[in-house]
């Protein structure tokens, strides 16, 4: 079977790592009418049951999400199925998809993305109300960039499952005859997946795994957070309805959609038929996951993620960028900044030197005039996903005695959309309990550190302990510049450096950008490596004298 | 820098899978001094210390090898070192190491292999009075064919470390202008791995492991089984010179020698330093491996291997066959078969029906018959590594109220070599007990089964829950083999099927069999399969805008 010449070029591009996509990220490359259809489809979800999923079975019905921009329930009701009929379905799907050649999977894998991209602004509109992300983010983040992901894991997944012979005649002289033996190498599905969502990004986090499980012939339970099924929901369900146009069981991907009073995560989690779980959400049910026996797990966990700051050339380019890296959805990214480690006696800059406390104003006088700027605050910031994340902030900072900053926001579209400009808060090398552990929202704490050595030891010291996704560092020195990706890089985690302009630390691009390493506490594995692939099936050869 | 030929040609076969050798396997494509100079070499170093080894920081010396062909103690002694400074130096190596690019740590590593294969023939020799090996397989498995899977984990390493670009030029057009960031791609290495020797292939189970540590920038410490430590300290005495000979640290890999009395390999392994675990050797062991936290870890533990017969057509053809896998290294092989489930009424073959008894009478006469032949008895049963084995097999025999099967094998060489013919005992369905769990040595179960169905049910059941590293199958009945392929691979255990004349199940062929699926109790890791490298480096990208 020959192979699908997408499939080829994202092979390619896996290796090239230069910009790659296959789905234009911007919104304007689509039909002009698709945008207000989106937005139609989805207000005609509002309080009504969700009815495009296969849902025979379901014992009840519910939905429990409320729009971070509205703070008004969605109404949307989802089917809800028993554990037994989840799994029942997905071993009887695996068992009929796993018989199935590699390359015919990753054709029809490759149609539902296809079918997904015809639902890019229902999707869009479904990621605003469920995460609060800005429009464009919710766009680009559950619709093109999630595709590229899935379409990362296909097209790696194919090159893996292919990279051997799978049937070969192995003929060894042995002097005076020929030994033939017949051989048929396997690559065998290890069983059912479970991939366990966040309420942040309900689709970019959750279909890597969806399409890794699947290409290697695995079936998937997809357990979306209770607070963001909807755009994941759209997508099960145009997955299920190209599984099933190919007279395959649509059961192969499902949707276990829970509440938070009475959930069903861990049930799915032990249930011995589960053999692959992919989880993205706090780390102390991550490592309840990584801890479970006999599992293949594959986790993204909380981080601390540190900037360095050395030295500069623009100053106000610098606190622009950082401005930007720490508004963009309002600091809910796990890639976002938290820590800004900065020596004592400040730091030089193209225009001569800036003091600690010059450092600290500029970076707050940055936030606060991007979130103030009616063209960009409201649309970078986006809106708080849920309650419990303001008033972690807020109580961080009352603990400190301080309280969130007040900037002027208005979203001109939502009112009532949950907004909260990122806080600055300048702390000392001593407030470990600061700096020492994720304060997951719209808060940075600049650290003010004895030196630059001093800020790459704690900044290595958190990515060992507590995990970093991401780590950026401005210095115009060279030989320090080498010292931090040497030294961050040996606890597994990667540097940005001198970031201004249009790129920023948070952005991790498909097709190029490893995110997570896997390599510290942030993880155990990356989107996408070779690791990502191949522990979801085992190579069995048979031979035939 | 271009791809060493040789490594080229490797990678290539690993994707063919077909009959591949870097190394001549007969002992006769060597110079015919070769094989007298290597027994000599040998001979020298009985009662001897072994000076070849980097032994600046020795704190004392030990050895307590015993040959199981003369039973004497060879009086080799070894230099020990306390663990503290295994570890160091193992840090100090892996820093410098870690730092060459993989291309030239490949040629490197093929030079180490290089001026192995100048020492097979003493390697051979150490290998047979350390194991029991006959000499053609301890020529063989401890020369070329472990030669083989080194270079099969320098292949694919250098393989999985080059398969991205490691320098990128990523640009993103942004509508008025490119954004440019330059970003790099390492696999940076896990720190210092360390590999647990068995006592029967001390260099075949143990190379794999340090080739593929070394090749992604990890060092090694080497913990060779007390008992069979001369063959891998020949290689690694080599390698040590060749690393010095490059003006590297040559404690890259070192010799961890321990004693049965006061073992090390927990003190190893705990070590928060050591971040990688290969493991070859009994369950228990291997699951107190694999529990650790934060270790990477690779087993090869204890299987169970079934036959499964159902129709044969020549049966004298497979009796020999059967007794000639059982007898190889007299059932000391981990891919030995070790139950036979044989359906009650007996088997059909070419030549009319044999009932269960003529079966086992069959299987056993194959076996005295091939051990008293006095040119294939002794060079095909070797001898038996140590007492433990011999007195479990005789424990076992002696609770049914049976003993050993007496042959009269006699060595020409060795009067005093410690020989056990295998013992074949008919059991039934019923004695659970017995064909449950391993039994390592020279015996052999034919269980009585109700039929072929029970007997796939009852090899399968051992397969996934007490692990399986081969299964045999005899069928001429095409649904059945399709049956059992499936359902074995289903619990990730490969089939060989039909094997008579020179095909054997014992033999896993480096370039084309897998050899342990990772699927199953009997390991979690394979040789060798793109996990075997990937799982011991991590990918960090670092971009520079």
């Amino acid at each position: 079977m020959s192979m699908n010449p997408r499939i080829a070029e994202a092979i390619e591009q896996l290796k090239l790592r230069t910009y790659y996509s296959a789905y234009p990220e911007n919104p304007k490359a689509y039909p002009d009418e698709a945008n207000e259809a989106g937005k139609l489809a989805f207000q005609k979800r509002l309080s009504n049951r969700f009815d495009e999923l296969i849902a025979d079975e379901s014992i009840s019905w519910l939905g429990e999400e409320v729009s971070p921009y509205m703070q008004v329930g969605l109404g949307i009701e989802y089917p809800v199925f028993s554990v037994d009929s989840l799994i029942s379905n997905a071993k009887n799907a695996r068992d009929q998809w796993s018989k199935i050649s590699p390359e015919k999977r990753a054709d029809i894998l490759i149609e539902t993305l296809d079918k997904v991209q015809e639902r890019f602004f229902e999707i869009a509109y479904a990621t605003m109300h469920t995460t609060g992300q800005s429009f464009v983010m919710s766009f680009q983040a559950s619709g093109p960039h999630a595709n590229d992901r899935a379409l990362e894991s296909i097209a790696l997944g194919l090159q893996e499952l292919t990279r051997i012979n799978h049937e070969v005649n192995w003929v060894k002289n042995m002097g005076k005859f020929d030994l033939t033996i017949k051989k048929n190498f396997k690559p065998i599905s290890k069983g059912v997946g479970l991939v366990i969502g966040c309420s942040t990004f309900p689709t970019w986090n959750t279909v890597p795994g969806v399409f890794a499980n699947l290409i290697t012939g695995n079936s998937v339970i997809v357990k979306p957070h209770p607070k963001s099924v909807l755009p994941i929901a759209i997508v099960v369900a145009e997955m299920q309805k190209v599984f099933s146009s190919h007279g395959l069981n649509g059961n192969l991907v499902q949707l276990a959609v829970d509440s938070l009073a009475n959930p069903i995560t861990k049930q799915l989690a032990e249930h011995p038929a589960v053999k692959l779980i992919d989880y993205t959400g706090g780390s102390e049910f991550g490592e309840y996951v990584e801890s479970l026996p006999g599992k293949t797990v594959f986790t993204e966990k909380a981080g601390v993620n540190s900037v360095i700051l050395e030295s500069v050339g623009d100053a106000k380019a610098v606190f622009g960028n950082l401005a930007f890296s720490a508004s963009l959805y309002s600091g809910q990214m796990c890639t976002a900044p938290q820590n800004i480690f900065v020596p004592a006696d400040g730091i030089a800059t193209a225009e001569g030197h800036l003091s600690f406390d010059e450092v600290v104003s500029g970076i707050q006088q940055a936030i606060v005039g991007m979130a103030e700027n009616p063209k960009m605050g409201p649309f970078t910031l986006g809106a708080i996903q849920n309650d419990m994340t303001k008033n972690r902030v807020n109580d961080t900072l009352s603990s400190l005695g301080k309280s969130a900053v007040e900037a002027q926001v208005v979203n001109p579209e939502f009112t009532d959309a949950r907004i909260m400009t990122p806080s600055v808060v300048a702390i000392s090398e001593q407030d470990r309990n600061l700096w020492n552990k994720e304060c997951f929202g719209p808060i940075m704490f600049i650290v003010k550190v004895e030196n630059s050595a001093k800020a790459l030891e704690l900044a290595a010291f958190n990515a060992e302990n507590k995990g970093a996704i991401t780590c950026l560092c401005y210095s115009t020195n060279e030989g320090y510049c080498a010292e931090v990706e040497e030294r961050m890089n040996s606890v597994f985690t990667p540097v940005s450096f001198n970031f201004t302009g249009a790129a920023f630390v948070n952005q991790h691009a498909a097709f190029s950008d490893f995110h997570v390493t896997g390599g510290n506490p942030s993880g155990n594995a990356t989107f996408t490596d070779a690791l990502f692939i191949n522990r979801r099936f085992v190579w069995v050869g048979n031979r035939y004298a």
